[in-house]
C-alpha cells in the first residue's frame, strides 16, 4: 500500500460543499458576479460562520465587505473536490438502483464519467444503457485495466457485496461508492464511501416515531 | 405545531441499526439464537463499546456473560426504529431514481410501503409501476388525506423541490425523504432526512482526490 497521509476534513463541511455549487451555478446563471458567506448562509439555511469555515476548508481567502467572485468560489471548491477534472468510474450490478444511476443526469455537473457497467444476468450482458454497455463482471479487471478506472460504483444485493468489493479491490480500484446496506472490508488505502438507504429510512422512521409518541 | 419533544439520539447510532438487523436476520435464518456484542462488533467492524451503546439506546439490557436472545434484539430495534408496523408513503416525481425507489424490493424488510406515486408528466400520468398507480401531482393532498398517509419521497428534480415540499406540507405530510440536492425549508415539527448523492460522491471525490497528492 502506497503511504498515504490523507489530511481529515470534516465530513459534514465535505458533504455541504455540493449545496454550495448549486446555489452559485444559480447566481451565475442569472449573471451575478459576487457573493457574501451571510447570503449564502441565509439562501441555504446555514450559519455565516459555518459557510466561512467550510470556504476556508477549500482555500478561499475572504475578501471582507467585498464577498467573492462566483466564478472564484466555483472553480475552488470544485478543485477541492477533484470535480475540474473527469472521474472515469465503472458500475457493478444492473437492477433497478444500477440503471437509476447509470441514468442520472446530475453526475455530469459532478465530472463523474460511468464508462460501463458490468452483471452477471445473460439477460442483461451486452445490452447497452445510454450507450454504456453492460459486461461480464468476468471482464471487469481486464477492463478496469484497459480503461485506467480507479473509481467503481457497487449497487449488487447485500449477499454478494463483499466479493464484489474484494473483486475491484484485485483489479486496482482505489475507490468504492457502495451502495449495498453491508460494511465493506477493504484494505487499509482504499476508499469505501457508503450510501445506506436503509440508515436514511432508520433515522427518518425513527424520528417520524419517536415524535408521534411524545 | 404540536408539541414536540424528541429526544435527540445520536445519528450515527441509528444509522448503524439496519447494519445490525441485517445481520441479526442472517445469524436468525441460520438457526443461530444467542448472540454476544463483541461477536457482532468483530462481524461488522465496529468496537464493541460501539455496539453496546448502540443497543443499550433501543433499550435493550446486557446480560453479561449470557448475549442477547437474537429475536429480543431483533424486535428492540424494529419497534424503536417504528419498523414493527407498516409505515404508508407516496413517492412523487417517477424518473429514473423514482422508478428505482418504486422497485426497491429493500423496502419491504422495513415495512416501508409505497402505496401510490405522484409525477405532473401526462406520459406517466395513469400508468403503473409494480401494480402502485401514478397519478397526477394534483391529487396529491386529496389522496394523502384519503389514505392517511403521512411520510412522503421526493424524487423531483432540484428546481421543483421547494414547491413540492411545500405541497407535501399542506397535505399534512409529517416526515420528508427528500432525495433532490436541495435543502428544503419547512415549518417546524416536519422531519425531512435528507439523501443527498452529490454529497457523498463529493466525499468519495474529495478523499480521492486528496490521497493522490499526497
Amino acid at each position: 500500500m502506497s503511504e498515504t497521509k490523507e489530511r481529515a476534513y470534516p465530513v459534514p463541511s465535505i458533504r455541504r460543499l455540493p449545496l454550495y455549487l448549486s446555489f452559485l451555478r444559480k447566481l451565475r446563471d442569472e449573471k451575478v458576479e459576487v457573493v457574501s458567506s451571510t447570503r449564502i448562509a441565509e439562501e441555504l439555511g446555514l450559519t455565516g460562520i459555518q459557510v466561512r469555515k467550510d470556504l476556508a476548508m477549500t482555500g478561499i481567502v475572504g475578501r471582507p465587505k467585498i464577498g467573492h467572485t462566483i466564478n472564484e468560489l466555483v472553480s475552488h471548491i470544485e478543485c477541492f473536490l477533484g470535480w475540474n477534472q473527469t472521474r472515469r468510474a465503472f458500475l457493478v450490478g444492473v437492477g433497478h438502483l444500477g440503471t437509476a444511476l447509470l441514468g442520472y443526469k446530475g453526475f455530469q455537473q459532478e465530472n463523474l464519467d460511468i464508462l460501463a457497467s458490468f452483471d452477471t444476468s445473460p439477460q442483461k450482458i451486452g445490452k447497452e444503457i445510454l450507450g454504456r454497455p453492460i459486461y461480464p463482471l468476468s471482464r471487469f479487471e481486464e477492463k478496469a485495466k484497459e480503461l485506467n478506472v480507479q473509481c467503481a460504483i457497487l449497487t449488487v444485493p447485500a449477499q454478494f457485496a463483499q466479493e464484489t468489493a474484494d473483486l475491484m479491490v484485485k483489479a486496482g480500484i482505489q475507490g468504492i461508492w457502495n451502495f449495498a446496506p453491508v460494511q465493506l472490508f477493504v484494505p487499509e488505502g482504499i476508499i469505501v464511501e457508503n450510501v445506506s438507504l436503509s440508515s436514511s429510512l432508520a433515522v427518518l422512521s425513527q424520528r417520524m416515531n419517536s415524535q408521534k409518541t411524545v
